[in-house]
């Protein structure tokens, strides 16, 4: 339940609104304070006393409309919040209708080789560096990253080229150390319902790219992500980064129709990880066009200067001339879907 | 194992390369006549004789290079034959590097809907008419299509419009029938492993749109169109149509994946239906213009003037009013990204 | 709607409730003509319709009971029949509560090998020898069968051994000469939507054994036996053979719960075929005794005198020393359910 | 690599072969102490230090046999140890041959209801009581558990009924405290590949339950365990509980074959949870039993007094008189099977 307040309403009628919320025995929730006051009730509410809150607040002053609805996410749907959402972090705004692109090794692998990547990704046109520091492994014996040294080649790195930097957070006692290096909070597939871990991220005042699991429906990654909101971190970006089927010529079998469901359903921007999804460098650039002409927000793309000595998914990471050349194929597209999905954000 | 002649050999060479495989006890086939002759053969031959011929054909006149080469599927392999295959039907190529249209009703219903329909897509842009009149249904009481009379409204359509049609045939049977009419012959995806009806349409002279499977990995689509091939029919457009996946929120699972990927192992045209792959209208137009930029030869889409009424899958074909601005945009992005893929065709 | 008559109605009663039906312009048909008559009506029937004519039909003489029911399979449906069908061929009876066993090889491969295991089979106790003589085949390159000449040996395998055969039927146009041949037709899990060829067994008098597609729900499953059912043949048999997943150490996944499922949505006896759903023959007797626990009526194996020569999936064919130890213990674990699932048929 | 000492050696012997490892600057660990002296090395080894290794060790007093082997998995495999791990839990032994059951509510939701359970299910035969004290939920405003309460709740049961408890660990936090209420520490399929968790539980002293994550490979499962043991907890049993797939019909698809495989390539004991599986009352009784047949080492199953008021997943908890029912046919099948699969432990 939303109760949007009109623009012109005062404090006190704002008070009165969240008083008479309380004496039902409700919690009320200021979505959006600017420019308009938006309250939302998260909890389940009974049909009754819904239509009994829904009759005597709109006797209020101030309360311009009141509306119910059904799914079991809220703050992150749609109906919730009518625009998309953007972030902004250290001038590179994600979710503005201008795809960005997200660039990096698979896993940090040494100071120089980071800064390469970085200095060469900037030139290019990417937005953000990514890299993984702790690097969750399916076998307990693989190469699991370079911890905290590798946050601080990553900080370099930023410090060098400006890029702001994403990367991973395994653990709830890890998100601190993390946050204190990262400009995004990265949280991966294998942990989307990690459910301790969406919570700590939270509350934490960073923004989260929080990615599809391999077998998690579009549904229960929205209600992943409410886990996120609903502890009052608003700053979410959702990732398809491809599920899991019987095709085996690819890694995985990246949903594209991902992309305007989830902008349909939710206000989050939207992000396509294509390395990850197809796993084999020569797919990536074709699939990485389609995410931004489906109105993805932008891309996640692995690149390596030595693809084949990379310590982790060398298989799936882009060399530096194929990089090179997809950047410029997205610049030209982005530019014309720009002008078809104007307004609906 | 193909043996490439040069472009300038006699006749009389190609002859003596004919004969020394036939002397082999092998079955040779021409597979691309002009402008170099390219002569194949298809069977399983033993490493040992593979080496024996390789050695002895080397040093006849005219013969350029001899390949051979391990995958399953061959006449369909991008190895056999390196330039995209283009169809053309009625004037409408297919596979030349400008993506083709296919729009229509999924199910004929009557003569005038059918031709209203006709002439809206052919005035916004469309190169062929779809419609089904032989309609496989899951359950035995469902409409079945209007049949011999569907296709007599489809010929109608084409003569009032000039565009070229294409329809489902459904049975070994009933294709002779179904080829005196139609331009292009779909298989639909139920019947992507019906080996039978895929060796029938292999020996009828009209190319031949053969649907992915819903549970066919990207092998077995291939190893479905080789069957058509063997037949002597090399006119084959391969159909991406949306998998079955877990994802309960589209119809299928659309593996955009598959157009790289497909276009990679083979020469045949590839195109895409985003209709039947997510089945919700809103969702459509971001997949097709997906599916263009990875570098679809097509799309085939559903159309209805009042979806709400239609007999079979309303759920998923769009109005015209939505068609118009489709047809908008998929021009657009076609332009900008033919000069991408130019040349890796 | 289904309208059950009392069991000492005379026939002119049911002479008139068949009028009355008719008279609404709606087609009925015996299921069951013994030991008491039930009518069913299976087109679509309107609300309004339907209540008029349960209105009118239950003070009709000799009507016991008048039910309407909504799934979309009628007459496969258990509220349409309450028992399990059992299906009698030459005295080998399936669907009573004794698991048969169905064994042979993949394909008939030669007059002696299928012999040889035709002796083997019988005497450890199979009641029915399989062997495929029209094979489908993903290439159209691999071995295809022995054709008629494997059902001859088929038929000669069967009057030296007494065992009745069951043996693939791949297009219309086979089925007559198949059905010459063989005691039960049985329809491959690639054809289960081949709409066409259930009909022309449903025409057939031979009972049917119905593959499920590997990517096909136990509801679509369903709906292709009643294509079979509403052309009169009501000799199906229902056979769980494993379904497609992202699980890559099995062939596929065989679904145990469609066992308990398919009962509890069906009268048609069930039948498990463990040997394609695993792919390996040393995992081949669990999942065969599971598929005893959980209530199949049978149970189709592979089995081959030398697995690792045979010409068509010789990995998941049992020795002939692994059958001869499975046999021992379907019998133990067969006596000890028919107690379990006594009078749940 | 593994190095099995002979039955009479002495401990400077073992004391030896270790020190020879060390020097080799790799880290030995002793996998099995009784009967004979099993020494692993879990690390990746280079071929060229096998080969001396081997060589070496080969002439040491006491050492019988030295292998080494390929999988990614060690600790866990069958190759690393040839008997069926048997765990011991207040006396309830798992992995013996004889198959137990663990039974309860989904969540604890009262003292009350919780005691008269455990007695109900203790008084027909059920070995451990589970209950969900913190409940993962897909939903953040889902029911979450009655935490540190149900603990209690669980601990007041056991002292009453003498059954030991099973309950789930979500996170690395909640850990030390669990164990010090649960005999055994239940691991959730949505954090199987919560790698932090599983290495904190592998330090723990008590068993772990580890289920199959719903989008995880038989080969996933394994690795997971491998990182308890990799910590030194030893005490794993692995859960199947149905995957993910496209049937519609059941909750999850249990993969039966998952029993034998992980048997065959692990010395973990396998229960199997049908509850979860299948997600409807009706179907679990079927597929318990089809469990039991394929060999599972025992059962987790779902029980309510009123499954329709259960807070959580009511739907597939079985009534108490459903409950009694399956005992006693579990007791008969397992009696049954116990002789066919005696020995292959």
């Amino acid at each position: 339940m939303v109760i949007v307040m009109n623009e012109a309403c005062h404090k006190k009628e704002v008070g009165d609104v969240l008083a008479a919320i309380k004496q039902h025995g409700l919690q009320p929730r200021i979505i959006s304070p600017d420019p308009r006051v938006v309250i939302g009730i998260v909890e389940e509410v009974e049909a009754r006393l819904v239509h009994e809150l829904r009759d005597k607040l709109s006797h209020f002053h101030g309360v311009e409309a009141i509306e119910t609805f059904g799914a079991s996410w809220k703050l992150v749907s749609r109906d919730f919040r009518g625009e998309t959402t953007t972030i902004n972090v250290r001038g590179q705004v994600i979710g503005n209708g201008e795809p960005i692109v997200m660039a990096g090794p698979c896993a940090v692998e040494s100071r120089e080789g980071l800064i390469e990547i970085a200095r060469f990704i900037k030139q290019h046109g990417a937005s953000f560096l990514r890299g993984g520091a702790f690097k969750p492994r399916t076998s307990p014996y693989s190469f699991r990253g370079l911890k905290q040294e590798g946050l601080e080649f990553m900080v370099e790195a930023r410090q060098i080229t400006g890029l702001p930097i994403i990367t991973e957070v395994l653990t709830v006692e890890e998100a601190p150390l993390v946050a204190e290096y990262a400009d995004i909070l990265q949280i991966g597939a294998r942990n989307m319902q990690n459910f301790a871990l969406l919570e700590a991220v939270g509350e934490i005042d960073k923004p989260v790219f929080l990615k599809r699991g391999m077998m998690a429906t579009v549904k229960e990654l929205l209600l992943s992500a409410e886990y996120i909101l609903a502890r009052g971190n608003s700053q979410v970006i959702l990732c398809e980064r491809g599920i899991r089927t019987f095709e085996k010529e690819t890694r995985n079998t990246l949903d594209i129709s991902a992309v305007p469901l989830l902008k349909q359903l939710s206000h989050l921007p939207v992000v396509v990880d294509p390395s990850h999804a197809v796993g084999k460098r020569e797919l990536v650039p074709a699939v990485a066009l389609a995410a931004i002409a489906a109105g993805a927000d932008g891309l996640m793309i692995e690149v390596h200067p030595e693809p084949d000595k990379a310590l982790s998914d060398g298989r799936q990471s882009l060399t530096f001339e194929a990089f090179e050349a997809l950047m410029r194929n997205i610049e030209i597209v982005s530019a014309t879907v720009k002008s078809i999905y104007k307004g609906s954000n």
